[in-house]
């Protein structure tokens, strides 16, 4: 007998390598997704919501509800970063896709998120690929939702490398730092894959050829929003691929293996030029003083990855079909 | 025909190993030492003086000035960090050694450094062991001592590892880090040296035992004060050894081949719970978006060491004596 898929909640900003993630669960026997949840960050909150159904209407897949998560940081009151320069005005790669049919459920993103905590307890894992305003919402609003929720395994943060932002900061945890801290910080069950890790996962022009030429629906989909996202890596990066952070962390949740990881306090900067920074207290010495690491939970925070199987994953999983 | 010795300033807070960093100059036939200026740190700066002129007297070399520095840092107000459970309380491995009988001069450490750096321009090299502070005041009291200051090679930062105070920050730069926020931004040309490649050079108990069992009054006099350093390291590192800080800094002074450096901006965060991380940009991205880090000049940052070969001089030169 196969064993029972893992339930998963897929907090999303899409995003053109969110569309990808979003895709690669849907094709995961491994996984069942039981919702998404939306949030800023590639796009504003209200575009994410209507991208998350747009991407399940694609995929056929209009069973799964969408809950539309918070518009704004958890602190208020912050300007929003929107990365609408790397995902295209509309986050999917400026195709001017008609506008869904379907329609978001009533409750939250955080309601939703501690609804289905409780409906199974320990057996729920949140992939987080934007910034985590509704898992700290969650979290704020409900204590007990750490010891429920399975595990949160979250694209974030940029560990002894620059961010994506600026030399301090990744984009995700630059969007909302005083929620990712109280995430970081909540006793969950935490899985960060950051930057210094999903650099590692390139999707090259061949890759991408390879896709276009064939027939999955999944895969002609995505070779059109790609180009954007393309040209955005050459500017920025200099390079002849893409990376792929968002399926990266989605493959982490649906399959562990592909990742090592460490253990560790990690604290986020929510202040002054390196907001939105993240420090991992690696435990390798005791300090005499009394520190903001101190009497914290620890996290995992991914260290390596199979490049290699990932996008071996990612093209068996999006071409077949 | 010998080439020139390159003039040095070592700007300290001995310490047990600046007492080892400036024996190795004093030492060192590649560079003649024109003074010393002193900071708080691991002593207050009354106690680094007078143990400046103390370790002067132990060398027979009382013709060297010794500058008093700054007692608070660069923007006052801040309760200093005085790391006397490291070094012990008299700074120098609790060994109630006398009083100096000789005195610093009249000139404030910034209005030395200024004043060297005008009669020798170009010809200057500051070691700065300690907080930066002195340096600090000297670039805002004279804009053109960045131009006229040969080299600053400082002691400082943790790039890309934790620190050695907290999780974020090390020492030297948390002692004061507005004040190495000005020297990193100054335009000067800067060469830090971190922890990061610090914790690569260790004496050990071994290499001790050789120190103590030669002749040499340098070797004689570090292994009595080295016993308190010892301790400490064995007590926050679990370590049978000790990380050579200053004698790295200075031999990568006195000998720049000892070392490999990258080049890029770095800044200091000044407030919160990293106050005193450094962060450095690694040109690798290009950032759509202005920062901090941008129009910054760039700095040189150590990144590996030849630990063999640094322990090998630092054995050679002061036991042979």
């Amino acid at each position: 007998m196969a064993a029972k898929p893992k339930k998963l909640i897929i907090d999303t900003d899409p995003g053109i390598d969110d569309a990808m993630a979003i895709f690669l669960a849907l094709r995961s026997p491994e996984v069942e997704v039981i919702g998404l949840t939306t949030i800023y960050g590639n796009v504003y909150t209200t575009l994410a919501t209507r991208n998350a159904l747009h991407l399940l209407e694609i995929a056929g897949r209009t069973d799964i509800p969408v809950a539309e998560g918070s518009h704004v940081t958890i602190t208020k009151g912050t300007k929003l970063r929107i990365a609408d320069f790397v995902h295209g005005a509309d986050g999917l790669g400026n195709q001017n896709f008609p506008p869904p049919n379907s329609k978001p459920i009533e409750q939250s993103a955080a309601d939703f998120l501690i609804e289905q905590a409780n409906l199974y307890p320990g057996e729920v894992t949140v992939v987080a690929l934007g910034p985590l305003t509704n898992i700290a919402l969650a979290i704020e609003q409900d204590p007990s939702f750490v010891k429920k929720i399975g595990q949160v395994v979250l694209l974030g943060g940029s560990f002894s490398v620059n961010g994506n932002v600026n030399p301090a900061a990744e984009a995700n945890i630059f969007g909302d730092p005083d929620a990712a801290d109280i995430v970081f910080t909540s006793g969950a069950d935490i899985l960060a894959v950051g930057i210094n890790v999903t650099h590692q996962v390139i999707l090259t022009d061949a890759d991408r050829d390879k896709l276009a030429q064939s027939g999955g629906k999944f895969a002609q989909y995505l070779c059109r929003i790609l180009e954007v996202y393309f040209a955005y890596h050459h500017e920025a990066y200099s390079m002849r691929g893409v990376y792929l952070h968002d399926p990266t962390a989605i493959l982490a949740a649906i399959n562990p293996s592909l990742i090592t990881y460490t253990e560790g306090v990690v604290r986020v900067q929510t202040t002054g030029i390196t907001r939105g920074l993240t420090i991992l207290y690696n435990m390798q010495k005791r300090y005499g003083e009394v520190s903001e690491w101190c009497d914290k939970p620890a996290v995992k925070v991914a260290v390596t990855v199979d490049a290699h199987a990932v996008i071996q994953l990612v093209m068996d999983r999006l071409m077949d079909s």
